[in-house]
């Protein structure tokens, strides 16, 4: 089940630049491992903006959820979240 | 190059039902020779609407527009046009 | 899976009387077919508005596009979908 | 008298660690008593954000202001209130 | 119970005038009987607005609904109602 | 003269509870001598929200405006002002 | 007193020229009398738009809104009012 | 003095095809002569949309509303404003 | 050539009384100054707010914006400007 | 390929002034070096307002997003962007 993802990302001046560091390495590396699962399908970044569009992959709201809530930076990011249904002209099945 | 593409469709009511049943057949066999072609990379229905969330890889803003103008039902559509790039977390080229 | 669903309603007065109340009638049959076989768990009336606030219980976001696509009233109402986790602090699992 | 109530928490990131986890406790034993007692009906989590869609059972709006200007996260979020009616298609009385 | 109403009309410009005035007159009788009841407890104009704001006491979200429902302009209004509580610094009680 | 008055209360939280306090304490003093004096008709809480709905009763736009910039939480207060004016069906003169 | 009004004409294009023309000339004209009346103190264009950005001299808020109502093109404009004070820092007194 | 005008088109579906087409003839006719008059600096199309971005070179508001207002399709558009002002890191004077 | 101008003014908490005193004294001499000149045509407060509404005259948008970003409080204002043209039915010429 | 970007600036007051300026000279410099190249094609500011109009020559998405993210303000800018085409009735090519 498909699901478009749009991440702002808002980290706050005051956050120390060691702690924002790392949270972002953290961020990196279980991004990159969802995608690896499949779960994270696509990832681009928006021109001009620290913000995402994204695809996920889950088998349920509360799996997205939970994916979503585990991102190092969730506290820093405003989510917006649209669900997404076969199309009947797409020639492939989702 | 990557463009997340929205697409609502409003078509008017008093459009009569035979040129409406047209112009969505037309639309449908443009789309997917877009798909065919790779232009046209990923295209979903937004639940509960008549609207379509879309992934177009074009080489240009003017193929781009191009091929959204060249569209049967574009009179009959607001799309917003979002610039993509590559994600530093993306593990996957665009 | 649960879904917060919001139905905005808005007949065109260039629709003659008899088709809007036949097509009513349908909507209504079809909500209360949903709502026995517990796909439609929840509807209210919004005050003041021709509008409703519903919950939907679906398996996927393509069997919830199903559902509310096929509403007789789907072509005069505005849809907004938002996606239901479990949520921690609820003594009632969904 | 039924209510859907949208809450969006904020907690500043000056509030020191302990006492957001202490507010937060007082929260969830609050809402649980609420769910408890029938006032607090539905309580959901938004997939991907720190929000909740609720359904409060309250006697007045009296009743339903002094419940939720009572939570212990109260003055971090930003509250909407939308009073429901009966639906003249539902199948269950409210 | 007290609701703070806000009515917007939109008389479309396809309706004939003498339906019109037909309307606005029902709905001046209905509206000064519903004053009389103490249930529309004010009515002001917004200047410079086909619009009004209004004070409701209703006993119920469904007694409001009911009444403005009702209304003959009803279906020509965007109507939005908040619910009104007893304010701690106020001097009377509603 | 009458006007809706939104006031949306908004203290930071780098104000110690003290100043807090006593600013509230005046407000609600200066609040009722108003409403005593016939200048702040009505007083409601908005269900849900630190945020009132009045009505207020000004001899001009500088009467009102000096009566809204002297109360003590002005500086913490987002204020919209909407202008009224008699109703045709309303049975009270204004 | 002092207001600004702010008025966007919509002329429906269904109106026939005529009609359209007759009120724009009636408009012109009471326009221009309560201009000379002191009454509508100034009226611009706002560029690119059918629109005005004006500003009224008003006993009250009742005579403002029986000016503004009583224009030929009230039925096809929306209008926003904003009440004016004198400025503490104005060297001329409103 | 340069501005930039944003320049949306509706044309509407009820007016019949040889009279838009004529207007548009027009509108491209009187865009080229001011292009090439050098008042209308900047034409570009927006991706996607019946809109455009413009920059104009008027040597005031007056002459600015004159030529937008007199352009054959400015019955069907909403037209937005920006004036603009030399920037103190740009290398060319305007 | 004239312009209507919306200031809003936010100055942060954080900043010491005696500064923001300064500053607003310097204002009030640079708004009074300019007001003599007659660059700054109308000033007044919009009612409940620490926000004006101003028309300014000036020969250019460079002269606009030179004026307007030399105001002391500046810094803390979020502006809007709206060029405005003669109006056709107006009985003064701008 | 052409994009309208549009960028607000919010240095947070909390930044020191001396980093703040070395901040503003850096961009200069690499704003004047984009615009030398030609890539940076036109910079207007806005009247009023800490922002600017721009439009940029880029060849590809990827690059513009790594000329904008290397801007030295980036951090504290709010940017939008939007992709030009060929407009059928410009007299020049892009």
């Amino acid at each position: 089940m498909l699901f478009l993802v749009q991440m702002q990302v808002n980290i706050p001046s005051t956050l120390d630049k060691a702690t924002a560091d790392a949270l972002k390495k953290e961020e990196k590396e279980m991004s990159q491992k969802l995608q690896r699962e499949g779960k994270w399908r696509d990832l681009w970044r928006v021109v001009g903006q620290y913000a995402n569009v994204s695809v996920f992959n889950a088998d349920s709201n509360d799996e997205l959820h939970q994916m979503l809530s585990a991102l190092p930076l969730y506290p820093f990011m405003n989510i917006t979240v649209t669900p997404l249904a076969q199309h009947p002209s797409a020639i492939a099945a989702i």
